[in-house]
Formats: C-alpha cells, structure tokens, sequence
C-alpha cells in the first residue's frame, strides 16, 4: 500500500503516467504546492482508492501549455472512490463508503462554505478564493487520476452513495457527479433553463453535452447544441437534441429554421475562451470573445446566459494583446438592450450532486451515455488526452484500480 | 385646451421649448415616431396634465449628439401627471388621479408583460422589444417634458397615489418614481444588496444617488458611492453614504480604509458607456468599460453587479472603432474567477413602484433630498439640461403647470 | 347563431343541457351572477365556440350539493375555444385563434395581476379576490361546459395557440392547461418538487395526477401516488409512478419500502377538505384534515406541502361543526417541529400555462394520457359527471362543437 | 477552573443557580441527556467563558411546567463568550474570539446543513432532526445560561466578532444574534416582509418585537404590533412600530384606522401555541390557535404568515383534549380562499446572524434597545425569570462573567 502510481502533466502536449507517493494526511511539498499550504495538516481527510476519474475539458488547457502549469503536476479534479483511510476528526464518512468528490475543494467552515458557495471556498487555496484537485494555481491539492487520493474535510466534500453494488453498477454515470454533470446543469440553471423553455447550448463537448442533458432534466421544451464537430453534434442528437453546425450558416437562422424564431429563452456557454470562429479543426481561427457575443445575439430579450465554459484572468498563448490578460472584446451593448443577464465561475458541485445522482439512481437521466463515457486504463490516459483533444466525441474515464467492469 | 409646450432636441447641445399640439388618443406622425406606429389608435390611453417631469441622465445622451435622435424630438420619460381625459377603453383610471408614469412604455397583454417584464414589452415598439416615451428609436411616443401627455394603455401603466394632497405635498419624491428611484433600486436589487451587505454603487449621479438610497432601503450595512465629482460626492454623504473620490487613489485601498477589506458584497455600475477614466471635467478620458472593469476588481468571490448605466449597440462618437459598435474591452476573466454573475438593462419600474411609492409615503426614505430635486418652470428647461450637464449635483424637475408650490 | 346550450346544476346530484342564451359582451343577470356584477359591460372579451370543456373535481362539490350554488347555474371552467368574436377592446386576441382560457378570471390591471397572482384578481368578483367561470360565489362569469363563452378581458387572459392544426391534433392534451395541469403542477411547485427529489402525491384524480406528471417534469426522481381507488391507482402506474393505496396499510410504512426511508421531499394535497379517512366508497368515512395532517408525518423536516386540494370556509354537509365553518384539527405542532412550509389557494393558472404548454406541444409530457382524459359529447355531460362522481379513472372532456375527432 | 455555575429548571415554576462540573469535551450523562448522545466525543468543539446569556420565552414554556424537561435540566440557549479552549479538531475559531452561538446546533456535515437548514440538522439530536442547548427533548446538550459552556462543530457554528472592543461595546445588541433577532428576522423574511410593505406582527415579547425591527430593517412601510400587555405596546412604539391593543376592539378594525385597509401584505405570528383570547393576565383564557387564525383574517390575499412562534407536539397542559395532543382547529378554508402561505419552524440562524451582525455593528439597528434588553447577574436569574414571565416588557440578559460594564 505504500505506492501510487499517477497521471502528470510533462510539459506542452506531453502526459505521463509516473510512480508517486501514497497519501498521507498532510499536504506536502510538491509541483504546484502553494508554499503557504505545504505541510498543511489535514486530520479531517480521507484516504480513498480511486474508482474511476476522468479526463476533463479543463485539463486540457494545461497540457496544451495555455496556463503556468509546472511540469510534474499530478492531474485530475473528476474523482470517485472507496474510502480506504479517514484521519481522526472524520466522524460521518466511513472506510469502505463509495464516495462522489466535487472537484471543487471546500473546508465546510467559512462563510461562502456556510452560503453554499463552495467554488469560492475561503480556507482552501492561500491565493484566492475557490480550489481543486490536481489544477494550477488553485492551492496545490495533489490531483485524483490516481490510484490513490487524499480528500480533505471528508465529512463535508465527501457525497455516499446509498448502496455500493447499486453504485459500482451506475458507475460510469455516477462519475460525472464530481464536475461536468453538476457543472452542465450549474449553466443551464444560471441560464434559466426550465420546464418549457427552449435553450441553445453553445458546445458539443462533455460540459455541453451535460448541459444539455440537465436542461432536460429541468423539463426543456427543445435543447439546441452547436458545435462545429459533428461527431460531437450526433452524440448530442443520440439523446434528442436538436443542433446546429455553426460551421455551416448562421446560428440565428439555424434556430429559426428549428423554432420559428430566432432566439431562445435560455443559453449556455460550455466552450470559454479557447473559442474558435470558423472552419474545423486546425482551420478555425481562435476568437474568444465569440460564443459569448453569439449568445447574446440568439439569447431573447429578458433571458440569461449561464457560462460554465472557462475565461481565464491570463492567458499568454493568446490571439491579441489584450487576450492574454484576459480581456476580450464584448457586445455589452447587444446585452443591456436585451436586459440579459449573465452568471460566470465555477460550479459549486455540492450545490447539485445530491439531487443529480437521485436522477442518476431512479434512471430519469442516462448522463454516461449523453457524452458517451469511455472507460480507459490508468496507463492508457496519455492516448486518452490525445484522442479527446483530437475532437473524439468521448469522455474518457480512467479506471485505475479496476472498479469498472470491461 | 387645444395648445402644449414642451422641451425638444434641437441639435447637439440645443434644447427648445416649443409649441406642440395637445395630445389626442392616437399616436401621430412626427420627429423620431416609428413609421409603423403612426396612426396607432389609443383608445386605452390616457391625457395627463404633467405634475412633474425631470431631465434624466439619459436625455443627456441625446443632447450631446450620442445617438440618432431627430431634430424635434420631444424629450422626457419622467413623468407624474394628473389624468385629465380617459379613453374609451379605460376602466379603472379616472380623470382627477394624480398618477405616476413608468418610463418604460408597457401593453400588459404580451408574453413579457404577463411575466413583469414590462422593460421588454413586446407590443409598443416595432423595432425591438422594450420602449420609452421621448426617446430615440424607442418607438416614437411622445416625450413628457411637457404640459399634457399621452400614456398609452392607462390601466396596466400608471400608479396611482392614494391622496391627492398628500402626493402633491410629497411630490418632489414620488416624482422619482417614473424612473430613477426604481432603476437605482433595480441596480441595488440585481447587485444583491440586502440587510448587512456592503455595497459600492459607481457613480454619484440621480441613479447612482438613487442606488444608494435603494440599498439603505434594503438594509445595507454600508454604502460607499465613487464619482469624481465632488460636490456628487458630498450630496451622497448627506444622507450616510461613505464615499470615494475615484481620482484620488485606487478604488480597492480606498474601499479598504473603509471596511478593513479591498471588497465589497454587491456593486452598482450607475455609469454606463460615458466612463471616464480619470481627471476631472474636460481633462477626463472617455473609457468606457472603465467602470465595469473596476467593478469586477472590488466585488467579492460570489458577488454580483446591477448594471442599471446604459451601454448602448452603437456610438459614433466613441473613443475608438470597437466602442463605435458597442463593444467593450471587459477583463471577463477576472469576473469569471470570482463567480461573479451581471445584470443588465432598463429597470422594470412597474415591479418597484408601489412599494417605493410605499417606503416614500410613509417617510421610510427621502429620495428628493438624496438626488438634490430642484424644481424648475418648463420654459427654465434649456438651462437645466446645462447645468446638469456641467456637473451640478441636481436633479431637475420640471413643473409646466404649477402644481409644485414654490 | 343566436342559441346556446349548456350544462347546468339543476339541485343536488342532478346536471342538466340546456337552452341558454348566446354571449353578448355584457354581463347579463342569471343564476349566481353577483348583482354587482349584472350588467357590467365586456368591450374587452371573446366569444369563444368552445373547443373543449371538462369536468372537474370542484364542479363536483356544487353537484354534490356541499355548495350555495344556486339551480340552474351553467357549469364550467376548464375552456378551450376558437375565438368568434372580440369586443372593441381587444388587440392582439383574433377571430380564428384557437385559445386556452385559464380558470381564473383576471382584469390584468390590479396590482394582484400586475404582480402575477391572477388566481386573486381584484377586480373581477364584487365579493373577494378571486373568480372564476360558472362557479358558485366567484362573481358569475357565466360557465363554459357550453357551444359559446364569454371570455373578459382577452388580450390579458387568453393563450393563443401558435398552430391551429398543431393544437386540434393535441387538443386532449391542450385542453388541461385550462386548470389540472397548471393546478398540479402549481401543488408540485410550491411542494418543492425538483430535479431529484421524491415526491408524495395524495390523490390519483385528475388534479392528483397532473401533480404526479408536473413532478416528473420537473425532474423528480420518484414520484409516488397514494388513493384508496386502485383504478386510480393503476392509472398513476401507467406513466411510470409508484403507487400506495392508503387503505392498505400506512403510508410512512408504505413510502419506506419504496424509497428505503419513511418520508418524502415534498408533498401535494391534491384532495382537499372531502377526504375520507378510511374503507371504499360509501363505506369510507368523510375526515376533512386526515390528508393535510398524514402528509406533515410523511414530509420530510424542512420539506414543504403544496395544497392544490380545496378547503372551504364553509361547508354546511360537513361531518362536525367545526368543519361546518371550515375549521379542522390540524396537527400544527407536527409540522412546526418540523419546519414545514405550506402554500394554499388557486392556482395562478397564467403563470405556468405557457411553459406547459410548450411541453406539450414538444412531447415532453402526455398529460391527456396521464389522466386518461376521454371526450364525449355535450349531451352527455349528466353521464360523466356520475361516472366521475362514482370514482371513474377518467377525466372527462366535452366535445360541444365537435371539435375533438372521435 | 474546574468549576462551573449555572441555572437549572427545579420544577414547576421554580428556577435556582447550581454549581455544576466545567466544560470538557465530551457529552456527559445528566438531566435531560438522550442515552444516544451520552459519552459522546466533541473534538471538534470549543469551551466559552460566558459573556452574555439570554432568558427567552421559550425557556418559560419548560419553567411553567408545560413540558417534560427533568429538573435539574441546565437552561439557555441564548450565548455569546469568549473562547477559552480549543478542541484538537478546531482549526479557525482561536481561543480569544468573542463569538455568537446560533441556538440550533449543528454539525456542518450532513445533507440539512449542507443545504443551509441548521435548525433540522440531522446529526446531533438522536432523537429528530434539529437541536438546541439547554432544552427539553433536543439531544441534551448543556445549557448556556452559565460561567462556561461547551460549543461542538465550533468552526461550524460560532460567528466569529470581527474586533473584540467594538463587540464588548455592543454587547447588549450582538446577544440578541444567538436566537431572538434572527428568530425574528426569519418571521418577517417568510411572512415575505419587505421595502414597501405593510407588516402586523403578533406579540410583543422579545420575539415580536425582533420580528417588527427585522421588518424594519427590511424596509417596511408600516409595521404593527399587536398584544394585550400595555408595557410591551410601549416598547414597541419606542422604535417606530404603531401597536394595537387585541383586547381593544377587533385587530381589522384596528389596522383599518392605521392603513386605511383591514389587511396587512404581511403578518408574523410570533406568539405560539400559549396564546391567549382574551383579557389581560390571568384572565385571559388560553386559545391556542386564535393567534394564527386573527392572521389569517387579517392577511391580505397573496399573503404569507411566518411562524416563529412555537407550535408543539404535546401539550399535557393544554385547555382540551385535541391540543393536548397538539390539533388545533384552524380555518384553514378561510386560508386557503385567500391563497396564503405558512411557513413553521425554528429559525436557521446561520442564515441571518452574519448579516443581522453586520447591521448591528454598522448602526443599522438597535435591537437591544428595541427589546428593552436589561443586563443582570447571573445569581439574579431566578428574579429575572419571574418577571418576564409576569408580563415585564423587558429582554434579560445575564452576566455570568461581568463583561457586561454596569
């Protein structure tokens, strides 16, 4: 029990799978280690032997090179586990428990904890508000695509599942409770998307596709999605949305065409600032600003616009000057004629996952198949970054401990 | 009864009072009306006598040649009024009320207005949804800067007051009721002011003033209100506002000898597109996502901004190209990393006068000492609108026929 | 087209089609009409040839006798019609439309309509707030189980349909947004009813199922039904809820083998003050709190109940005195240990219409199935009322105009 | 250090000061404590050295012998102190902070806690979700009205005063933030109390009075307070509240002459289950539901009633058989006719008391004086009992450690 082995950011384009240290109940020094959180006691984690973690859209943005990133970050904020070891102050979450870990790390005790607003946790990350496992500047918590994992404050983070072999059985939807389902719905939510309304979804990635998903969920008349990858769009279709190729024509008239107007009540940005503005692939051109000012062009008067798609506060492989400190060139005055209102950040998973793994376990909801969830060894995660940042229309769940059936 | 004066826009920087026909229940061909609205029947309109009607903030736009406005323009959505004749087809307003106007024009049969959403009417203005009275490509209807007025769909629109001698004693605030209370209070609302938060309103104009007074109203604990006026500044502080002279060092150290923290709980951008960056005066420049940017930087993680300053689609005399179609330099990023969500638009005043009216009446707030009300005769106009223009820390009401007391 | 039938109360368990006059756009003096309201001019209002009209539960209160209403009441608020005529007033209301009328009536200028509570419209019956169509003590508005109704105020009242052919073909589906799907979903609203929550249903009528459906709209995770009729019951199964038949052991017992715990999220009363606590039919005793104090035990601490099910003030067939003047013995220390909330009244039918009716027409829900909704013809109304009365697991639906294809 | 003083119930009427052991953390068997919670361990809890500790009306329910609280039940759940000890698993709260203890403790790990329902938290009270200090039935956790006191979950629980001098100043107001002020806050907030707003609180006890100033500060336009005791009628007009005397002249008539309308937008109930008919002191003849049916008749349609006044299960004491076991007979009909809304339970004060103390500290309120809060000596709490049960219209605040200057 003594080893671990991980998946490690190696610099631009470039993952490895690396022998490291088992956990212990305290934060020690490491790549990305915030200093001010080394040897940072943590009596109130959690051990847990990881079940299943997945690849996210967000990591991606490391292993491009697109942040500072330090190479030998341990990688991976999507956990699932079985608790193997609780430190002494666990008094709720047992060993043997299947667990749900909200990406977001959040210590229960500071007033935005106590408001439920555990992206913007206060005690956690010595920089700022708001953490996670295994990101850049977001504290140095070791990431989870692991064998093994310490989640601290286990009592608070830490969402049961009722029944284990019910779990391991719904494991591949179960999975997406640590980030994209919750973080899917947080935008449909933000965007106002409920029963009746018709929502675009700007983005055919895992995010996009759980937001489309959880606008269902929240009894959507239609769900629209554009991308310009259509392996992406069929999947989107696979469970009864409408799309758009926004490759192909212009997003309004598209809508029109399904609608019989041009806008929607509600829209979600699930693409953020790696935005690209025509043609496929290596073609299209990057232009940050365009999913949001498309938006509010198809977004209705008086409507919203949900963003769980990431803009970053810097960004030197940026496209302009004023991109890579983070400022983008926004319609604003398209939005305030419209009255529209906007919702950014991270999605506080505690918020949801309750509630969405309920869904999940009484079969309202098949998120696994939504975005077409793809269980991949933990030695097979580098070709799994590879293959999803080539555009597969798949999100690949690493399986380290073999939890997950073949 | 057959004449009217009234204020119109004669050319950058020129204002007039002109003569004008009385109003008839139908809305006529003239400077700025939309085509498609001429010869609109009104039958569920209603005549004022105006009470009381005031320069706005908003006018100023026009005035100093921002926009398209025609030449002849009739100004003013300011309006407080007594009904002098009903259309047929109204039922429960009488002539003799003493009634307030929504500045937002509102048909209360469409889908929005069925919703609250009477700044987005659907049914009053063929180019877009939502409309105002005396304004630029808002449908055409008649401004109020006037002796008698039109306002359509009479039931659903005007606010009447209880008593006829108390509204005329107290009429300098209700008179703030057809627009500025409510839209700062809209700011303060959608910024999530409430009992015990901290709020930093930008600007120490009537809306801002307003704001400010809108956010004690809700129970803030403090507000602080930035301008780089100095005689704005000392009106704010003469109803308990902090302030901060944003020409006089940072906004967030300011903010932090305040409170002991560089943040606040809730902002108001009360500024809009006319930003300046620093200076005073003339020597300012224009920056227009100045305020917004500064905003993002000293709201709280988890906080939100109320954007009742208008941003506008298109400004020909903006500072550069981009600002030329409406869009703005915005550090996304930064708001992004805070979770911080925004609303925009034109404040749905129908959804706040009453209980403002309410808090007025029974001398819970003191909106007319907040913003400084001046009453003023209609023929003075012209030189209100340069006043306010220069700086002075007023808000001018109009009182075409007398009914303020000296 | 001067003649009229309709279906009227004629004494205690007897309804009757009669001869009545064609609508004029008057108010004219009948059976129930509030003197108040005799001769009120209607220059705002539809005639409608109707659609579709059902019978519902609260007609059955009159019919049974438990009701002032007086004989030869015409009978009917759940309309849906084609528009054949429209008052001076009207605007955007046509000839030709085919429309849902919602059960409440409501002038759309009061300050109850203003603020979107239209199920307590101000100025529609002379006696309360609150009215609606052919009902005893809510104004008089003449009934609509009719060829031809009058509609007041259209523009604010009416929903227009935006395909006629669309709306023909899902006419058994469209003609409950008149009352049971916006009541039931209303009671599944103000439950708490959401994405993952399990939901308790007390009784499988029509409005109790369209709870059961609007729950599952909302995403509910389970959705359980509890009656002592099993027809009832297995029509709750049909659209995949789970089902107690509270004659047949308790109900906490009953939830626990279900959902593992004894207890719910949320709760709707959708019996109201005739329920029976105990046996079949005849045999089962009337006791008027039984439902409301069972659901405090099965809500969850801090859950809520929503109350579509009706309580009168008065009820002079009622078991005790107390319950003669509307007065139960409710557990009210039950449910304040457990921090209850409980929302009563009407349905505020405008507020959810559209958005049901967007999923209907989008086949996000088949309302017409969940009720098991059947049409039959005017003339044989008296047959539907008793086989409703006699526990039918149907919801009967009048086809006046031959509207409805067989 | 090692001992301890505090007060005890005796009996029926009867309450004395009693040594008893210091603090340790651990949960020791004694009067009151559930089996379930003996021995149990509270690393994660601090000890305080009383600074305030507050006599409330509900203590007097246990010390009139309307309950089953055991003699020798140590009381208070009213408690501001000074931290003195630290448990292991403490890691925010410092020994030093002068901090605000909610009533309702909490454990910050289960699923009430997470969603912000501190008052049914389901891990301290093995009994049922929700717990207090000092209380009958309510886990047995040791009462406050003591030298020192144990706090568990203290990161969790305790409201950390920003700057020790300033909080000793207003110690009188920031006492009332473990119970009354928020308890009342809560009553206004779900009576739906706002800017605008017409508000009738019933009972001028502490909790009544809170309720109005809560109302207050949440910018009501008029509030009133309604009781038959002309001191606590007094007491209320002290700051701004109008009053009526229930025992002079119907309460609708009442309110008719002070707003022009019998109704209120908003009503409180902040009475409870010990309410009286009629009468003044002892011959007032208890009613237990009059209180909550008075509110019904006097809310206007729309309204909503918060109930922070206690409703109990069983009431051994109570005039007849049904209230015994706590039924009332409430009009529920008349409720339901006008579409009102109820919202029952203990106050979360986690939710309110960050923001109320911001208020305080900010001059925003003055609830110490509001309640005509009195500091006395701990060994003066059997007298400080007796008179606030006899009527005095006065909030008793013991000082157990002298903080309290004279």
């Amino acid at each position: 029990m003594s080893g671990n082995r991980a998946v490690a950011y190696k610099g631009p384009g470039v993952v490895e799978v690396i022998d490291t240290p088992y956990p212990e109940f305290e934060l020690k020094d490491g790549p990305g280690v915030n200093p001010a959180n080394v040897g940072r006691k943590v009596p109130h984690g959690a051990i847990l032997r990881t079940v299943a973690t997945n690849i996210c859209g967000s990591d991606q943005h490391m292993v491009r090179g697109r942040t500072t990133a330090p190479v030998g970050l341990v990688l991976g904020h999507e956990i699932t586990g079985e608790v193997v070891e609780v430190g002494p102050d666990v008094e709720f979450i047992q060993v043997g428990d299947i667990v749900s870990v909200p990406f977001n790390i959040a210590c229960g005790r500071c007033r935005n904890c106590k408001e439920g607003k555990t992206g913007i946790c206060l005690n956690v990350n010595p920089d700022r508000p708001g953490s996670a496992y295994g990101y850049v500047d977001m504290g140095g918590w070791v990431g989870g695509q692991a064998e093994y994992v310490l989640v601290p404050y286990a009592d608070w983070n830490l969402l049961r599942f009722p029944d284990r072999d019910q779990a391991l059985e719904k494991i591949l939807d179960l999975t997406m409770l640590s980030d994209i389902f919750p973080t899917g719905f947080h935008g449909a939510v933000t965007a106002g998307a409920g029963v009746g309304s018709t929502v675009y979804v700007a983005g055919a990635g895992p995010v996009g596709l759980a937001a489309a998903a959880g606008a269902q969920l929240l009894g959507a008349a239609v769900v629209i999605v554009g991308d310009l990858n259509e392996d992406r769009l069929a999947q989107a279709r696979s469970f009864g949305c409408e799309t758009v190729n926004v490759g192909e024509g212009s997003v309004p008239d598209q809508l029109e065409q399904l609608l019989g107007v041009p806008e929607v009540d509600a829209a979600v940005d699930a693409v953020g600032f790696e935005a690209r503005s025509e043609g496929h692939g290596a073609h299209a051109k990057e232009a940050p600003a365009t999913v949001l000012n498309s938006l509010m062009g198809v977004t209705a008067a008086g409507g919203a616009i949900g963003i769980p798609g990431l803009y970053v506060t810097g960004d030197p492989g940026a496209v302009d000057d004023a991109a890579k400190v983070g400022s983008l060139s926004i319609s604003l005055g398209t939005g305030w004629a419209k009255s529209l209102s906007f919702t950014t950040g991270q999605c506080p998973v505690m918020r949801y996952n309750r509630q969405l793994m309920m869904a999940i376990l009484h079969d309202k909801v098949h998120i696994a198949a939504a975005v077409n969830a793809k269980a991949i060894s933990l030695e097979d995660a580098p070709r799994g970054y590879a293959e999803f940042d080539a555009g597969a229309a798949t999100k690949y769940v690493l399986n380290p401990n073999g939890y997950i059936a073949a």
